[in-house]
């Protein structure tokens, strides 16, 4: 499925921000980096003084859900593409803001754009690549789509932008407490990541389809593969291979992240390991045996099994919510390939 | 003008944010202080608890010229309040995130929002009314708007958006530097400040008359209006009355903000003048004398007269564009009262 969009979708994508910076002056004189390169930058196809390298992009997985449903629903991708670069957009301008509120200085190796240029520009860059994904939209009319479906799309990817910024809200508040209960836990990430991957394939569905139903039974099965694909991370950010991830094990403890484990473990720890898990949690810096301490509560509270088991009871979940809508030849096999592929990845 | 419509406005505006936060868990145990509260407070109606105040709120440009501009070419003003509400929400993001790039902390003598909160939840609570603004949009559907207006005024605030966050960013370009023409200046104000503006006159005029010339005629009125607007703005940075602005005599000196009389100053100063003020800029904090020396320099220099010359000039032009639409009754004498306080307004 990643394979089957990915020229077009790369395509598509640089052609969006292919774009001269506003006036002469800003590239004569504050030097090569207008906001458009630093933009190519926080894409990962160019470099820090703006020249074009070899993409170290990552999976874009939302773009690739959209295409596919558009596709899976007896529609012609290249109707979703504004759609699919839209929700690319969203997602790195996301990425950019959030790198800025965790104070995250690298992401796939790289420095981050507010590590390299500063706060100040980090938050106009993301800024940028907000609205941008909106001027992508506007292709829609070119392409022969009409105003009224035009609106229902744009609606739609608000609304769930809007849960997204909502469910980043929530993290934040969520941030130095030990109490977030796993129902509470489950209702931020459905915001903050599942949103954006809910409405992927609810906007491919509709370009595919202009059927409610089937949309709705897109919307279903997105909710359940946002789950499973947080979840999933969140393991990975625990027990992930230190190969395969490029973070070091227990990654999460040691910056203290709200993740799925940490709060499964908390919910569930008690008498001295719940203390000591408090005690962790309250220093600056966990270090090595705190690590290992982490670790250990969960394993004896069984929270890696009871992740692996959620998600895969999800992953079920959202290839039944397809069960009663007619896919295209081939589809359904690759629904579940993906469905598959976001349980084991490890990465 | 302002007083005939704000109290649909603040009623318009209040309904928007009248919104109950994401989950209930957030009210229960992050505090009274949910990202709407955030928001009702940035508007000016809350206190940093939450509880609804006596309204300390800005003029309302924006949108009381969307609603003017509507009326003004024989429409309902009652059409164009979604559009009015998004233009008024647009520019408070602005401030919000404006704010944690100066690091003012203060705004109309009350803590900003980053200043109260910190920087990560200020980053969001923009985002979030950034995109309140355009769910306010979805209004017009149920007011019986055709989806083909809808896509035409939401592209256009999409664009003026975008090039206000353009502006954004070469303002940001611009800081560190002495060399910037008055040409540079102007075409950054012009998106920074002037777009918005031009986009809310825009606009009005559009859901008034869907006529293409007439919103031809109020863009380039709104464009020269959204000059005389800064330059203004600038002017009382520099010269406002103290008791008026709640800002200090050389304010814009003291924290070296670019403006248009810095600009103008260092583009025709010669000699020792200029070596003053390169050298009072090059100080990490502008003292009294430092004050008192760039206003020298622009008193020998002509900048305040070059300036208030400069707004009238626009001034004229503002109105110029107007003259060969037919407007409502009393819509001429209105926009003539307008122009005219832009230029005399003492903050």
């Amino acid at each position: 499925m990643f394979q089957r969009y990915r020229s077009d979708l790369a395509e598509a994508l640089r052609a969006g921000l292919a774009v001269e910076p506003p006036t002469m002056s800003q590239t004569e004189s504050a030097g090569p980096v207008d906001v458009y390169s630093m933009l190519r930058y926080g894409m990962g196809w160019a470099d820090v003084q703006g020249r074009l390298v070899e993409a170290t992009t990552g999976k874009a997985l939302r773009p690739t859900l959209c295409l596919f449903a558009c596709e899976a629903t007896g529609g012609d991708p290249g109707q979703a593409m504004p759609a699919a670069v839209a929700l690319e957009y969203i997602h790195n301008f996301s990425l950019i803001h959030d790198d800025i509120q965790d104070r995250d200085e690298t992401r796939h190796h790289r420095p981050t754009i507010w590590a390299v240029w500063g706060v100040p520009r980090a938050i106009v860059v993301g800024n940028v690549l907000r609205t941008v994904a909106d001027v992508s939209l506007s292709e829609l009319t070119r392409l022969g789509m009409s105003p009224g479906d035009i609106v229902e799309l744009t609606g739609t990817l608000t609304g769930a932008y809007l849960e997204m910024i909502e469910g980043q809200f929530l993290d934040l508040s969520y941030e130095s407490r030990g109490d977030i209960s796993l129902d509470e836990y489950l209702d931020m990430i459905a915001r903050k990541t599942g949103a954006l991957i809910r409405c992927s394939l609810e906007l491919g569905a509709y370009v595919g389809s202009r059927d409610r139903a089937t949309v709705e039974a897109f919307r279903e099965c997105g909710r359940a593969l946002g789950l499973v694909f947080q979840v999933k991370d969140d393991v990975l950010g625990m027990w992930g291979d230190p190969g395969s991830t490029g973070k070091p094990v227990g990654a999460d403890v040691r910056r203290k992240k709200n993740s799925f484990p940490v709060v499964h473990a908390m919910a569930n720890a008690t008498g001295p390991e719940a203390t000591r898990l408090l005690e962790v949690y309250a220093k600056p810096e966990p270090d090595d045996d705190d690590v290992d301490a982490v670790l250990d509560v969960m394993e004896r509270v069984g929270t890696r099994r009871f992740a692996e088991e959620l998600a895969e009871r999800h992953s079920k979940v959202a290839l039944d919510a397809l069960a009663p809508v007619e896919l295209e030849s081939g589809a359904r096999l690759q629904i579940e390939g993906l469905a598959h592929f976001l349980l084991v990845r490890d990465h």
